[in-house]
């Protein structure tokens, strides 16, 4: 391990995730993978228990991977944790989804910022999951969105210079629109699914923004992942 | 009550609170406050738990909501819910501080949404509490930024036809920079105070805007309160 590129996955064991696993894994990259789940491609696993409070999954996250890590820094912390629920106002469920979102993508995304603050090496890189609807109103996934600006807004404190991250480090916020995904596949069977994003297209650009400075947007970022005709182009801002 | 307009103040017993729910009675509306404290100047108080989670809260005060008004409906529903704590990655208080403002901003504005889709009048008006700072980062208080950007692009759903909101209801979010408060004014002896906003020029504007669809920014929007040599104006966007 003393020599080995580092990275911490949140939502390792997600659909997104298990690609970014392998494709690291793939690279010779130590792998820890933070999910609820273990993630048997991983080196390390730290699980989350979901039934928990937000400080108290923080305190025992912080505690895992510190155990995992013990002095050594990672290069990079990728969150792709996170799913999708919809509601609007007038929706029973517009409460309860939001609650549901909220924890899996501004929990994760908060948990991995202070992991962030305490492991990540000077230079290293922090990305977080955004959705690029959420720019704009979502009034028919309220919950959904007021996450996802949340993770965007959080992004954009964290590329601050006072943000309490390492120094020359950078935090994005990666904005799909739709991920070619099995679960998308089967339930929109007749999208075009030529505008879709490949989970190892987004792998393997977080892979090349955690071995290198170089290329990576400016700290602080929503990097939009626009697709057309199965190319996909970065749109920062 | 059968000819008064009516009002819910959300956080009617706060320092901003207090003072539009004296405002509303001075003009002879019917209010309802809901706050975790009564407020005596109110018609009604219904009390929220704050041990509750986020889904009983909104079962408890949308059912005793619902007694009170019987059959009628609101003019406007009014949250002006909310504190302030800092927190940047690296502070040992940066969740616990996040999950808080959460909680106050966010939780209070979807359950006022809610309660909006089920008592607002058509026509009707619905505010929430947004702040400048968090239209960009906000390194020193990220949990406040989080919440508050949530808040605002929530306003941008409920600005949306498909909202779930009574029909020609508007929504909007109220960003002051800083409130002219005595809490404010302890804090901050030695600050301009010519460019805070006082707290009666806010609650004559919702007054304004609860009683007449006139002179209202449009749905979904964002209102910025600008003051300057004591003169407050409104920024929309």
């Amino acid at each position: 391990m003393a020599t080995s590129n580092r990275v911490i996955v949140y939502g390792g064991r997600g659909g997104l995730g298990n690609v970014i696993v392998e494709h690291f894994k793939g690279k010779s990259w130590w792998v820890c993978s933070v999910d609820i789940n273990p993630n048997d491609a991983a080196d390390e696993n730290v699980l989350v228990d979901p039934n928990l409070s937000w400080t108290d999954q923080e305190g025992l996250v912080c505690k895992n991977v510190a155990q995992h890590l013990q002095e050594n820094k990672v290069e990079a912390i990728i969150n792709m944790a996170g799913g999708w629920a919809g509601g609007s106002a007038n929706s029973p469920d517009f409460i309860k989804n939001a609650d549901l979102m909220w924890k899996q993508s501004v929990w994760s995304s908060t948990i991995s910022a202070a992991l962030a603050a305490k492991h990540l090496k000077s230079g290293g890189c922090l990305v977080l999951p955004g959705a690029k609807p959420a720019l704009e109103g979502t009034a028919g996934m309220m919950g959904y969105g007021m996450a996802k600006a949340a993770v965007h807004q959080l992004t954009k404190s964290l590329g601050d210079k006072k943000s309490g991250l390492p120094e020359n480090s950078v935090a994005l916020a990666l904005l799909p629109i739709t991920l070619d995904t099995p679960m998308n596949r089967k339930w929109m069977p007749k999208a075009d699914t030529s505008t879709w994003t490949s989970l190892e297209f987004v792998a393997d650009l977080l892979h090349g923004w955690a071995g290198s400075q170089e290329g990576r947007p400016p700290t602080g970022s929503l990097v939009q992942l626009v697709t057309k005709d199965s190319q996909t182009r970065l749109v920062c801002e």
